[in-house]
C-alpha cells in the first residue's frame, strides 16, 4: 500500500450544499490548531454565540454550532425535546421532513404525520386540522426550507399555529439560513437547527442550532435522561455555557469552528438584508434563464427557494449523463433530484459565496450546450441572453 | 456588533489533544471542498478505508472515521452494539469508562461494573470474575489507554478473557491509536473507535471506527432501530460502503477528512513501527527529566501510557497558576488533571507530531523554571540535562 496526499479538482458548486467556499474560510481553517479550553478558543466562542445570534436573529443564549453535520443537529433537537410517548406532528413535504419522523419515532415519540405533495409548501391549514384532532400534541416539525424539493414553507405562519396549540416548533433551516429571512425571535420559534454548508458558505461538518426559553425549561425539566451522551444539551452547555470557566464535555472540533467564524464575519460585513437581496437577484436571472429554455420548476411561484432551484429534467434525457458531463467539461456540481424526485430533476443551487453571476451564467451556458447537444427539446442559445437582460 | 476575523496563536499542543498538527494536514484541510458524492471524494473515501485499516492493522470491510468527534464515535459503538435489556461489563479506570457506562444506560442496557483505582490497569482477573457471575453478559467494553490517568491496558487479554465467555468487544483506543500497538485483528476486538486528535495528530472532529464481522452481524440482526438516525451503520455504510455507487444520508465533513487522510498518509510514511518507537523514546526522554526533578507519575511502571504522561503536582503548588504561566510565557498547553485527579495531577501529552525532542525539552525546561520560581519542593536545573542524556 502507498497512498498519497489528495488533490481535490476546483469545482464550482452550485448543488444541494455544499456551495463554493470563501476562500477566507479555507484560509482560516488552515490556522494552528489551538485547545478546546485555551482562554484564546473559550473568547472565540463567545464570538461564534454572538454571530450565530446575529444570523438566527436571536438572543437566545442557548446558541451554538453542534459539532456535527446538519443531521445531527437535527438529531439533537428531537433527542432534546421529544420524550417518550411525546406526541409529535411532523408536517412532510420532502425527504427531510421523512428524516424528522425517524427522528421522532427512534425518540420514542408518536408521529402525528400531516403530508402534503413533494415540491408544494406546508399547507398551514392541514396543521390546524391535525392540532385540532390531537389536542395532546407536545411539538410540531417542519422544514422550512425543503432541500429535496426547493419549497419555502411559511414558518411564521406555521409556528404562530403550533403556539395556539399550546405546541413547541422544531424548525429546519438547514438551507435557508443566510439565504432569505429566519427571524427566530419574531417568528417565536423554539429550537431551529441549520447546516455550516449552504448559504453560510462554510466547510460542512457543523450544524448551527438556537433554543429559547421554553425549550430550555422543557429540556432541563425531561423525566428522562436525553438518550444521546454527546447531543445532551445540559452537558453540551457545560462546554458552551457562559462565563470564562468551561467544563470539557467533548473535544470541539477546532479548525471547523475557525472556518464557521470566518464564514459568519463575512455574512456579518455583507449584512443580513444585503445577503437575502443578492440570493434573491441571482435566483431571477438563474430563473430567467431557465425558463427562456423552456424548463420548469418543481415547486411554484412564491413557494420557491432562491437558494435552490428545483428545475424538471426534459423527456427523454438522462439525469446523470447530463450531471456527469457538466462535471467532466466544466468542473460544475449541480444535484440530482432525491426521493421522489430522482431522476425526474435536477437540483440547482445558488448559496452563499455560490450565489453569484458568474455561476448563473456558467451554468445556464453549460446546460444549454449539453441538452442542445444531447437533442432535447429545449429552447436553445437563449439562456444566458435572458439572465443577462436581468443583471442588465 | 462588529466582530473581526480570528487569529489564534501559535501554541505547542501537548496537553491530552488536540496535540500539534503537522502543517501538512493544516494545507490539505483548506484545498478546494467539493462535493460529497464526487467521484473524485467517493475515491478518496476508499483510500481513507485503507489508510485506517492500516491504522488499525485490520481488514474489518466496515472501517470509517465518524463525522463527529471521538465521544460520537464511543457512542456510535454503543447504538448499535447494545440493544435494550443487554447486559455490559465495562471496566472503568478513569473517566472514560464512566463515559461508557452512561452511553449504555441510555442505550437501555444494563452495566455491570467492574471498577478499578484511577491511574492503575484494568485488572483481568475481576473482569473474569465479573463475567462467571453474570454468564449473561454480551458485551465488554474498556479503555484501551485511559486519557484521564496515563493507564495503559492489556487490550488483547480483556479481550480473549471476554470472548471465552462469548462477549463481543468494545474498546477505547482513542488515545492509543498511532502511539502505540493497535492491533485489531490480531486482538480480535469486535468494535474499536479512536479520535483523529491524538496520536493521528489531525485537527479534532473525526472518530476513526472499526466493526469486524461478529460485530456487524449483531447490528445487522437488530430487533429494535439504532435510537440514532446520525450514528445508525445500517445507514452510514449506505454511503461509506462499497462500489462506486454511494447513497446520501448525511453531508460528510469533507474537509475535515482531506485533514484525516494526509494524517493518515503521513502515518504511512513513517511506518507503524516507527511511529510507536519514536512515541517510546520521547516517553523516556521526557519521564528522566520528570524524575530527575523528582516528581511522580499516577501510572505504574509496565502500565504508563508513552503518549499521555501523567505526573503528580508537586506540594503546596497550585495547578491553575502553573498552567497558565506555561500558556503565557511559553504559548505550551499541558493538560489539567480530570475527575478525581483534578488539581493533583498534570497530564503531559507526547501524541503524533507533538512527540518530539523539542517539545520534550522545552515542557521539562517550562516546568523547570516555574516550579523553581514558585519555591516548589523539586530538584532545579537537572530536568533538561537528564532528558538530553536518553537522547545522546
Amino acid at each position: 500500500m502507498s497512498i498519497s496526499s489528495f488533490h481535490p479538482p476546483q469545482r464550482t458548486l452550485m448543488g444541494p450544499g455544499p456551495s463554493d467556499v470563501n476562500p477566507r474560510i479555507l484560509e482560516a481553517m488552515s490556522r494552528p490548531t489551538i485547545g478546546h479550553l485555551d482562554p484564546q478558543f473559550v473568547q472565540m466562542m463567545d464570538e461564534m454565540k454572538e454571530l450565530l445570534q446575529y444570523a438566527f436573529q436571536t438572543k437566545n443564549r442557548m446558541t451554538m454550532p453542534v459539532s456535527a453535520p446538519g443531521s445531527a443537529g437535527m438529531e439533537c433537537c428531537f433527542v432534546n425535546l421529544v420524550e417518550p410517548g411525546d406526541k409529535v406532528v411532523v408536517c412532510q413535504n420532502g425527504v427531510f421532513g421523512g428524516r424528522m419522523k425517524e427522528n421522532v419515532t427512534r425518540s420514542g415519540g408518536i408521529v402525528i404525520a400531516v403530508d402534503d405533495e413533494w415540491g408544494q409548501a406546508v399547507d398551514p391549514d392541514k396543521l390546524e386540522e391535525a392540532l385540532k384532532s390531537n389536542p395532546d400534541t407536545k411539538i410540531v416539525a417542519f422544514v422550512h426550507a425543503e432541500t429535496s424539493t426547493g419549497a419555502l414553507s411559511d414558518a411564521k405562519k406555521l409556528a404562530e399555529i403550533a403556539h395556539r396549540y399550546n405546541c413547541l416548533t422544531i424548525v429546519d433551516t438547514v438551507t435557508s439560513l443566510g439565504g432569505l429571512p429566519v427571524l427566530v425571535d419574531e417568528w417565536d420559534i423554539d429550537a431551529i437547527y441549520s447546516g455550516s454548508q449552504k448559504c453560510l458558505s462554510c466547510t460542512p461538518g457543523l450544524s448551527p442550532v438556537s433554543f429559547n426559553a421554553a425549550a430550555v425549561e422543557k429540556i432541563s425539566s425531561r423525566k428522562t435522561p436525553v438518550q444521546s451522551w454527546f447531543l445532551d444539551l445540559n452537558l453540551v452547555m457545560g462546554y458552551w455555557g457562559e462565563g470564562t470557566k468551561r467544563a470539557y464535555h467533548h473535544t470541539a472540533p477546532i479548525n471547523a469552528l475557525y472556518a464557521l467564524h470566518e464564514a459568519l464575519v463575512i455574512l456579518q460585513e455583507e449584512g443580513l438584508q444585503a445577503a437575502w437581496d443578492r440570493h434573491w437577484k441571482n435566483h431571477l436571472a438563474l430563473r430567467a434563464g431557465i425558463e427562456a429554455m423552456g424548463l420548469k420548476f418543481i415547486a411554484k411561484e412564491g413557494e420557491r427557494l432562491p437558494q435552490l432551484n428545483t428545475v424538471t429534467i426534459p423527456d427523454g434525457i438522462d439525469d446523470a449523463v447530463v450531471r456527469s458531463k457538466l462535471l467532466q467539461d466544466y468542473n460544475l456540481e449541480i444535484g440530482a433530484g432525491l426521493g421522489a424526485l430522482a431522476g425526474k430533476a435536477w437540483r440547482i443551487g445558488l448559496m452563499g459565496h455560490a450565489s453569484n453571476k458568474t455561476n448563473v451564467l456558467l451554468c445556464l451556458g453549460a446546460l444549454d450546450a449539453i441538452l442542445t447537444e444531447l437533442g432535447a427539446n429545449i429552447t436553445g442559445g437563449v439562456a444566458v441572453k435572458a439572465a443577462n437582460a436581468v443583471y442588465a
